[in-house]
């Protein structure tokens, strides 16, 4: 018996193993209710050999929205408040800004009318704030802001407010051979600089929308120079588009919470063989958010609509977790 | 202890134990050269735990281009065999390419001419090939074609001719904890279909080309439609741009065989710490073929007069290999 061979057993001992008794303990701030079922029923009868339903380790790709699916999105997605506060920080370079909207709002602090011109007006900031700097320095300049900034209502940093459910998700998924990727339509260099460490997804497993970058060599030194300019929108049509390219294989599970996330549910439970479509809801204003069919951020309504005929599994916060956020930050 | 933490101890051990003392056996096809030494030492000196030089695993990414670093590239890429195949198969649906060129050459049999075109000409083939179908119909057809067809020189598959020492340097790699990529100019979704089984890298781990697609819904089922439009050129300066889009950190080791090559060789060892740049040098026209510097397929001009002074391993195909193609069809 080689090497290879003995490690070889051992994991898939391992993963039977923890399919078989662990999947109960695997989720601790789920309640036993029938969201939590339709997870584990999935993850046992994918996983355990022999079943009918067994499907190989190299195609269990599990994908997951960001924002409202693994962490809040209210009162504003966290990565527009990354935006205005670059755009504060860069506003003595910017003195034109004074009178120009939608920066002016910003720097007044009236972030509602800064918001008044909708997506055009949130692509020209994020183009202000996010290009014109190499790949090495943007990533700096988030790892820096992610350390420090603290969300406006709760006070907690940002990375303490992922669902610890989602955490426990992810990590009983990858207990049995799952690969984990996020699909969301945030921007992907700024998702990966925290991915790892927050959600032990690595950068190569992250995907999201992305402005163009140029190669340069400045003083005999190769950079990638980052474009004022959109390369990629991974959102509704595009989550497919993106999973497409980037893992090159049709997911067997996905994870989303709004309208934006129907075709990447509906592209992944479309294919043959078991498939799990899971919403999470918006339902619970008291420990975090409740919205759903009418608001501006994270609106769900075709999707609750179609969830039961599709077979998907919609997560209510109030009634499937017993805990939402994670009792000591990550 | 647990589980978890018996298997990571496990793993230690076993990559620990092919660092030291499989080195030499891990790369049969290669003679003992300065070439070999400089992939061996490289492995050794990042993946030793206490080594001033170690790489922790997550950072191992290796990056390989494909056409003439994995298999040939002579007397064309073999995607171009592949464009001609489809374009006879598909000529009946086509009675306008019998006056139409490329086509008409092509259904001539006159590959010469119907290159003389240049790039222009290839692209205009490969969209006519390559699109107007969904992803998985494409799929298909390139597994069924991967399947029968044969060199018009070897007369072998042309999976059966990719190189035998390359095949152990991905396996080598990945015995010590690498990611190992490719990194190509040729089409993402053609070598998707068989990048697993023959290279043992899953299609996540491609990178190449692409063509555009869109979602759509045919009768109640979701399908990603090819459309004909360029939609990214993973050459030259778009490799580092590439290999930034898909797998989010630097490489520490590439391979490539052409100037097309030169900025991934350069984007990967201009980051800190050990770094390993690999060029394959075709000069051995008994057992496969000699070109560098005039070749219109894969030059290497630039990258022959900068490899010393960048630190970058030549390998030579006569002297560094003791095989080029593997005994037995993989």
């Amino acid at each position: 018996m080689t090497a290879k061979t003995i490690l070889t057993c051992l994991l898939a001992g391992t993963f039977g193993f923890i399919s078989a008794s662990q999947a109960e303990e695997s989720l601790p701030s789920w309640n036993g209710t029938a969201s939590k079922q339709a997870i584990t029923d999935f993850v046992a009868k994918t996983t355990t050999p022999g079943s009918a339903h067994f499907v190989p380790e190299p195609e269990r790709i599990a994908v997951f929205d960001n924002d409202g699916t693994l962490w809040p999105e209210q009162p504003m997605y966290f990565q527009a408040f990354f935006i205005f506060d670059r755009i504060k920080a860069l506003a003595p370079q910017h003195p034109e800004w004074k009178e120009q909207e939608p920066f002016a709002s910003v720097l007044k602090g009236d972030i509602k009318a800064a918001l008044a011109g909708g997506e055009h007006a949130l692509i020209e900031m994020a183009m202000a704030t996010h290009a014109e700097m190499t790949t090495e320095e943007f990533e700096e300049i988030v790892r820096q802001w992610i350390k420090t900034a603290k969300h406006p209502t709760t006070g907690k940093p940002f990375t303490a407010m992922v669902y610890q459910p989602m955490l426990e998700v992810l990590d009983y998924l990858r207990a049995n051979g799952f690969k984990t990727y996020i699909v969301s339509g945030g921007g992907i260099e700024f998702m990966r600089v925290f991915s790892e460490e927050v959600y032990g997804i690595p950068p190569e497993q992250v995907s999201g929308s992305s402005i163009k970058v140029k190669y340069e060599v400045r003083d005999g030194k190769p950079v990638l120079a980052r474009l004022p300019e959109l390369d990629f929108i991974d959102d509704k049509d595009g989550k497919p588009i993106g999973i497409h390219r980037h893992i090159g294989r049709r997911p067997i599970a996905a994870f989303g919470n709004s309208d934006g996330d129907f075709q990447m549910l509906e592209w992944t439970t479309s294919g043959g063989g078991p498939r799990l479509g899971v919403y999470i809801h918006h339902d619970d204003a008291k420990r975090e958010w409740a919205y759903d069919r009418e608001s501006s951020i994270g609106k769900l309504n075709r999707g609750l609509d179609e969830a039961p005929s599709r077979g998907w599994t919609v997560v209510s916060i109030r009634n499937d977790w017993i805990t939402v956020f994670p009792e000591i930050a990550p």
